[in-house]
């Protein structure tokens, strides 16, 4: 690799000499200079990218954060801004960052130091203040709703959506209404609780502790759920689940208990997903894919233009009623 | 952002004389040069990580080649791949390639341009003599079986694991086998086909063509397997599907038609997911997070140390029996 070293021992200059050109220190021989230019330009170091990004300003690469790349949701959403990055010859840089904190806050001072034209967050443990900060260093897009915050985002209402749901199972008769949640402390599963309890208390439903899970991120725990429900003094009639993964975990667990869907336990599950189709959950599909691509879009946009407004883009979402509900 | 206009205006010079700052052009007077280095400073210009690469030589970053991230076996692989980077601490580009050669190549432009430290070839359409071509400007690691190729690669030896499966299937009393396959030109699909047809040659096992279906990449086309049976004359006893989500897809509908598995039809999937422990799908496990983090620890590896003798990592498979076979 072409590195300071290299440049040195070709051009028979000491590693000084290589470093004060490069960095335009005035005092280098114009002849030392002119060799060490010239070796620099055979080790195929001029045509270094990093060079001509100086001279443009931009990067042609845009930074994603988001925790797991592995869950559906996630990856569903990086298929989105893949896609657009692709024609938009542009570079994807992918933070999965386990919810870390201190690695979410190194992409964005990737954006402060000029490595990167602007980065996407999908999902994030930082606080909206935190990222308001970096906006003076270029675009940000997230894919959560932050109000009317400085930076754009692509969000879905997941309070109007859930409550949507509810809606719909309390006219379909249900009243007893139970919970699956991911994370406890995620923003949108925050939003999605104060939703849960505000509606039950609206309209005189009850509410039990045991009826709520949280943490159910896998397949593994929508099975879990099923098994719970077997010693339970009384049950929910039905569950809405954040993930159709975890809703097939749910309903293939309870069937082989014996439990008959909808009518022992009915199953409201979230994303539209493939597993979903094919065991015929009733979903609300939320559009992931048009979130990562039109995130992508929207700070490309930015980017090219320069224009920093914000844009909010609300998607839409829609139940899909199929046999589980 | 502090490109080279802006730096010119707030220097109070022209762009030329910018530009000829910094790319070290003598005729700039020591005052002007002064000054632009200053406004440089004070725009975050001088921490540019741009510039620190070209002093370093290394870029912090290495970039994958995949075809499309929402495919389990490749978000795993990503999985893998993403936690050892942030371990190591660096960055990963993401080149969703949807298998399209030219942007498989300008991943591997980037590194002959010094923009990343490696590369790391998770699937490709790309033949091994293109990739080669690369290895003198950085180190390569593929996650395919290239032979005695001069880059490192992880690999399941798909000969071999499909092989063990079909004995399997043998030893279990089955004769007349399917197979399901995804992308029929992939290499690995390339190596199975040959090993499927090679087995039942040998020991005399029929085949036919409608017994061996290509473009199984989702549950749906598992499920389409699953309807081609019903009309069929002579049915398939075993099918053995590469993924487990197919074999699902699979499972599922033909269960909707009343086949029972595995009395009416058996299936033998791969890669140990998650919706395969659910249902109880026997499979063959190929380790595929290993995969992905053992890519990362190699190319690293050889990053820190600038040792380019390929390494050959083999990964180990296990056929995880379960309910369908």
């Amino acid at each position: 690799m072409a590195n300071i070293k290299e440049i040195a021992r070709i051009a028979g200059v000491s590693v000084t000499t290589v470093s004060r050109v490069l960095n335009n220190h005035p005092y280098v021989s114009e002849s030392k200079r002119a060799t060490v230019l010239q070796t620099i330009e055979q080790l195929h170091y001029a045509r270094n990218m990093n060079a001509v990004h100086l001279s443009t300003g931009r990067t042609g690469t845009v930074a994603v954060i988001l925790p797991y790349i592995n869950l559906f949701y996630f990856s569903v959403v990086m298929d989105g801004l893949a896609h657009e990055a692709l024609l938009a010859q542009y570079r994807l840089i992918l933070c999965q960052s386990n919810y870390a904190p201190d690695e979410e806050l190194k992409v964005l001072e990737m954006l402060r130091n000029k490595e990167i034209d602007g980065v996407v967050v999908v999902s994030t443990a930082l606080l909206p203040e935190v990222i308001e900060e970096y906006m003076e260093y270029g675009p940000v897009v997230t894919c959560q709703d932050n109000g009317e915050r400085r930076f754009s985002s692509v969000y879905i209402e997941h309070y109007a959506a859930f409550r949507h749901g509810l809606e719909y199972l309390k006219d379909k008769g249900y009243r007893k209404i139970g919970y699956c949640e991911g994370r406890q402390n995620g923003s949108s599963a925050s939003i999605r609780q104060t939703a849960f309890q505000a509606f039950l208390a609206e309209h005189q439903l009850p509410f039990r502790q045991e009826w709520m899970v949280f943490d159910c991120m896998t397949e593994e725990s929508g099975a879990a759920v099923a098994r719970s429900l077997l010693p339970m003094e009384e049950r929910p009639e039905v569950f809405m689940v954040t993930g159709d993964h975890v809703a097939a975990g749910l309903i293939i667990e309870a069937r082989k208990h014996g439990l008959r869907i909808p009518e022992d336990i009915a199953v409201l599950g979230f994303d539209n997903q493939p597993i979903g189709r094919l065991l015929e959950i009733s979903t609300i599909d939320n559009h992931l894919y048009d979130m990562g691509a039109a995130a992508f879009r929207i700070i490309h946009e930015q980017i090219r233009t320069g224009n920093r407004q914000p844009v909010y883009r609300k998607l839409d979402y829609e139940i899909i009623e199929r046999g589980t509900v």
